[in-house]
Parts: structure tokens; C-alpha cells; sequence
């Protein structure tokens, strides 16, 4: 029996969501330190100590087996390594279980691009800028993003099996975040794509429990950001 | 034993290089398809499809075992997949194999991410526009990347064991893309950061026979790109 802990940023949802919707989906106890100077320390190279990967951003888990430990860092690797032990690494009948837990990285891969394309709309510059030093540009991104990059990521969806996967977690939220991003983009494109609508009410039935509880984080200042300007009516 | 076939790009080496230095390492054979109708089939959603995960962008992987056939896309799946298979998973006396492929999945991501940030230095508004229309902010995003990101993500290097793994092949091919790019900004970091020269010449060294063969490709027109003016002496 592993105990699981996971480093990240205080408030924000961000990428720390993506983990926490799976233990909330598997029903497993996990802590959590938000601790920012415990954060800048786990992120902080240790020149010359091999064996420990540096670890460049949370989130970052921590595993402990017994008297074994380690940390994880880079969400979908996170991911990928819970997922068979969460329940969440999907089924597909007469396919090599290794062959789908591939893809189902590949799908939360495309997931995650999604949510980084996301977050780059309002920093297109750089993320050591603010969103008022880069807003013009920001402005041009945006249109951009909802004409051509929305439509086309929204192609991905539940497709392998019916079993609730890491992708379909990665999927749901990235969904949600751009319902609070990009509500008028999203709402233009329902019509267009009711298997997302289902799927997000699926999903949410299974997440009820969590997402109506106080530890679920709402969006505000991460990944997925609303500037009216960046989705017009 | 296994038939493999990458789907990718014409001329770049982009991210199918990434997949093409695994199998130089490993000196395994692999057939290849630039044919651009064909990637566009394989990148169009087959609506309704089941069990067929949509492809969002080549690198596609193509493999085959006997009657069994799968298409892996997204380079960390690619990769991650294609580790164990090549010998190139990594190994860390005294640590559980799947710990250590994690965390070699995790090294290689975070060397990716240095690929994609380089990448949206010359496309910082977006991939839909050419360079020349987003050349203002391109100049202030280079400024960034080199001051703050190069110095950061040159942090994460080698750490894990002797043996060669995919991070290694990762991190190799954007420390060559970066040089070929940005050439002053590397060579400042280089006497702060020896172990950066010294990896580079063991991975050349590995990988010498494929280097210097025609099939490696030139840096040119892809992820990696040189233009004076984003990179100042």
C-alpha cells in the first residue's frame, strides 16, 4: 500500500488538478503541501547528486513503498505511473493492455498541449511577463486559437473504450477550463460536438462527490484565465 | 519480433528526430513514410470510430507484431513505448525498474518542453502565421528565453545512472538544436555548465555513425531555428 503526497502552488487549480481528479475518481487517500518554500526547494537543482532527477516545476508526487521513496514531476508522467495502480488506465477488449496504456498517454498527452495552448493565449510572449505587458499580442493569439486550434483539439474525445482513463480526466478538465476561459468560443462550438456535452455530464456524475466538496479548486489566475476581450459574444 | 514504421514530415527533423535517434542508438531497423497525403489521413478524425485514438500531428508510430497492428502518436507515448523495447529504459542500482522508467519519462518531457519553448520563441502568437508577422514579439520572446529559460532548463541534465535512455537522446537533440539556433546564447552558458560539453561529445561519440550517415537531418525550417537577429553576439 503506497502513500502518495503531491507538491503544488497554493489556490490555483493548474496542472496539480489533473492528479487530484485522479485520486478523487479512485477514491484514494492522498496529502498535499502547498508549502511555497518547501515547492522552491523540491524545484531547486541538486548539482551533482545523480540518481535524483531534477525536477524543473511542480506538480511533483511523492511515492512512498515501505522505506522506499521518490519523486515524480511532469504531470503526465505522473499520471502514467498512477494510473494502473488507480484503476485508471483503460480497457480496450482483445488490445494488449500495454498497447492501450500507450495511447492513453498519447490522449492525455493531447489533452495537456490543449491546456497548454490554453495558457498560452494570455502569455503569448512569455510567462515572466504579465498578461497587461503582452495583451495586444495576447489579442491576436486569441483569435487564433478560438477560429482555428478549439475545432481541431476538440476532435479528441472518449474513444477508447468506456472504461474512465487518466485521458478522459486530462479531457474533462481541459473541458471545463475552457467553459470558464472561453465560454462564448465553447458555446458556439456545442452545437457542432454533443458527444463533448455528454461527456461532460458523464464525467461530472462520476466526479460529483469531489466536485462539489470544498477541496475542488475553482478556476481563476492558472492555466485557463477569463479576459472578456479574448472571447467576444 | 516487431515491424516499425514512423510517419513524419519530409526533410525536418522536427519531432521525428526524436524517435529516429532511439532507433540509431539502438541500431534497430525502421521503415519511413514522408508521403504528406498520407500523414494528413492518418491526422484526420475518424469520426465515430472506436478503439481508434485520434492523432492530433505526426510523429505517428506505426507498429507491427505478427497479425497485431497500432498507430502511437505523441512523441513522450512514442518513446516511453518504445524504451524497454530498445534498451533504452534507463537503470539505477537498487531502484525499481518502473520508478526509473517514470522518471526517465519525466526527464524526456521536461527536455521536450525545452523543444516546444524554442519553438514558440519564432512563433510567439501562433503556428498559423508565418515568422515575418510575429517578428516583433518574436524579439521580445528570444530576449526572455535566453536570459531566463536557457540558463533553467540547462539545469536538468544526465543524472539518472550510465546508460543511455531516451531522455538522454532527448536532451541531446535539443542541446544540438539549441546550438544551431541560438549559438551565442549556448556558447555564453558553456563555461558555467561543463557537463553540458562533455555529454554532448559522449552522445556524439554513441551516436557517431548515424550523425554522420545521409539519413540525419539538417536543422533548417522546424522546431529549432536560426535567426541572427533573436540571437544577438
Amino acid at each position: 500500500m503506497s502513500r502518495y503526497c503531491l507538491y503544488y502552488w497554493p489556490q490555483i487549480p493548474g496542472r496539480g488538478e489533473f492528479v487530484r481528479l485522479a485520486f478523487a475518481r479512485a477514491k484514494v487517500a492522498f496529502s498535499e503541501v502547498n508549502d511555497i518554500s518547501t515547492l522552491q526547494q523540491l524545484t531547486s537543482p541538486q548539482e551533482g547528486k545523480t540518481g535524483v532527477p531534477p525536477h524543473l516545476a511542480v506538480p511533483i508526487l511523492e511515492v512512498q513503498n515501505g522505506a522506499n521513496r521518490f519523486y515524480l514531476s511532469q504531470t503526465p508522467a505522473i499520471l502514467h505511473y498512477l494510473a494502473p495502480k488507480l484503476g485508471l488506465d483503460g480497457e480496450q477488449p482483445g488490445v494488449d493492455p500495454e498497447v492501450t496504456r500507450s495511447q492513453v498517454l498519447q490522449l492525455a498527452l493531447t489533452g495537456l498541449d490543449w491546456a497548454v495552448e490554453a495558457h498560452d493565449v494570455h502569455h503569448p510572449i512569455g510567462v515572466m511577463l504579465y498578461y497587461e505587458e503582452q495583451k495586444d499580442e495576447a489579442l491576436r493569439a486569441a483569435q487564433a486559437f478560438r477560429s482555428e486550434r478549439i475545432p481541431k483539439f476538440a476532435k479528441t474525445c472518449r474513444l477508447l473504450g468506456t472504461k474512465t482513463s487518466i485521458a478522459d480526466l486530462v479531457l474533462f478538465q481541459v473541458l471545463e477550463g475552457l467553459h470558464f476561459a472561453f465560454p462564448h468560443a465553447m458555446e458556439k462550438l456545442a452545437s457542432s460536438t454533443p458527444q463533448l456535452g455528454q461527456f461532460r455530464r458523464e464525467l461530472s456524475d462520476e466526479l460529483r462527490a469531489y466536485l462539489e466538496s470544498p477541496e475542488r479548486r475553482a478556476f481563476n489566475d492558472g492555466l485557463f484565465r477569463h479576459y472578456p476581450e479574448l472571447d467576444p459574444p
